[in-house]
């Protein structure tokens, strides 16, 4: 009898279920694709969809995302063997608080916050020490949000970071890890203060970059917008996609790695002066080298294939793959 | 009998021709789509196609880009009624120096740089009276480079900005102009200075914050570049494509355009600033603000067909359509 099982009740489970009840506390994008994954790959008997917002309860409803749809969190929790926060990380530690006492034994609470070190601190303080909080951060996403925008393939071949406490039941983490793999995601753990650290790089500092450029565009006089829809295919659109995230969201993400986010953004903008100073001065040499360098970086994640080599990401369905390398 | 006929010497156009000889400086990206997308539509009789680097002749005569391959540019003008400048924009002011005298009389000289001004001060000097030159610039590439990456739609709905001095003669401005709309171009016309403030603002500054923020990332001690690469999913590998551009090109952008490009980049550093201060100081209502505003851009951006809809921008062939709009 699987751990799981044992700490959740009596509910028989089906084979290959990982979790008897799973109860997602948040049906925007992540959530919803979250319940189509689980459910797709049979590794839940039962979901339980939590969300505030009576639209999203009616469009997940809908699309018969889970088995049963709830407005209050702690109506959800009770019987789940598995938690998940899905909800702005500004949100987290209201609902820990709320749902805490409401628990399962043995239940584990688990997080897709984009920041790790903040919502330990908001989750933490409120758990029982009959149950484990996990926190884990899928690097998956699309600039839709909604429980409509959701879709069961979401996480696979993207990277799920987990960033379990010292201490943490070795089975726990297992057992989470195996969900995130059943959905197709590839598994990776770290320090939550280290998680933030690189996706201060990889995320959070592209989207301040991206939401300012957008701003900065909107507000010229010589230029309309009308123009800069126009011509967006010179480079700027590619901006607009991340800007176009959810705004709730990111101002939290923004809040909650503060320090990681501006430490990164003075050396941004260091190093923005330096080509700025080049181009003042017309030092041809050092663009270039620069330029260069740049290069391989974007080689590196082709290799991995955490991205497509089709020109324009394949936005032309008429356009080859170039240099053989497109998935 | 058409004006380019007249003009360019007596070998009989095929019907439907615009152009009898076209010469193609830089088999490039964009010279060898163009080489493709003039033979695929029949746009002109004959294409020769020049390049003084030997690697890209030979992939230029293995993929049969040319009617004829030269490595001399003053060789391949020789009776063109059209000569199109694809090379980098600082060196197109030597190149028509040198072709300016060997072009036939009433041929019309383009050129496809992304900035308008400059290579007006650098090549109109050197023209004959009775030749013409209409500065073009289609607004597509791919972040890849060389005769092998061009392919016949890369300009398929992408903005031509045509830039014809005060004074030119029309119907040579429409000839161009027909080509242009023949290669499946949505062609526009505005001053040299003008297009150059637009480009700024959608392209010219989007590829330096992308070179900066890559550049930025390579030198960090506490994240690795695997990590980046392995993480970039989060928003930083979309700006890695347009890093990935050509950096000689580019190098000579950014000089070429020095003044627009040195005005916007003090609005966007200030605007960054602002934001900025927005994270240290927790005000989190002017993040939010500023976070909802930039989604409108995007929302006219997929409007107008410049862009797709699809999650990921359709990365994966497994991601639906969202609203509807996908093209």
């Amino acid at each position: 009898m699987s751990e799981a099982h044992a700490a959740a009740g009596g509910v028989p489970k089906r084979q290959g279920t990982l979790f008897d009840r799973v109860c997602l506390i948040g049906l925007g994008l992540i959530g919803s694709s979250l319940a189509l994954g689980i459910r797709a790959n049979g590794l839940a008997r039962e979901i339980i969809g939590v969300d505030q917002n009576a639209d999203h309860r009616a469009q997940a409803t809908e699309r018969g995302l889970a088995d049963r749809i709830e407005a209050n969190a702690v109506e959800g929790v009770r019987g789940a063997d598995l938690v998940i926060l899905c909800i702005p990380v500004g949100s987290m530690g209201a609902v820990a608080a709320q749902i805490a006492p409401h628990m399962a034994p043995g239940a584990v609470l688990s997080d897709v916050g984009s920041v790790k070190g903040a919502v330990w601190e908001a989750v933490s303080p409120f758990l029982r020490a009959d149950t484990s909080f996990i926190p884990a951060h899928p690097i998956a996403g699309t600039e839709h949000s909604g429980p409509r925008a959701g879709f069961a393939t979401l996480f696979r071949h993207r990277w799920c970071i987990l960033c379990p406490a010292e201490g943490e039941d070795p089975a726990r983490v297992d057992r989470l890890e195996a969900l995130w793999a059943g959905l197709g995601a590839l598994v990776d753990r770290m320090s939550a203060a280290h998680h933030d650290r690189v996706l201060a790089v990889t995320s959070h500092l592209p989207h301040l970059i991206a939401y300012t450029i957008v701003g900065t565009a909107d507000d010229l006089e010589e230029v309309t917008k009308a123009e800069v829809i126009k011509y967006s295919a010179g480079g700027f659109r590619d901006f607009t996609r991340i800007a176009a995230s959810d705004p709730v969201m990111w101002r939290d993400v923004f809040l909650a790695n503060r320090e990681a986010t501006l430490e990164l953004l003075g050396r941004f903008t260091e190093d923005l002066f330096a080509l700025q100073r080049a181009i003042r001065w017309g030092d041809a040499e050092a663009l270039e080298q620069h330029f260069e360098r740049t290069r391989e970086i974007r080689r590196g994640i082709l290799d991995l294939g955490q991205d497509t080599d089709r020109p324009d990401f394949g936005r032309r369905p008429n356009a080859p793959a170039v240099g053989g390398k497109d998935a």
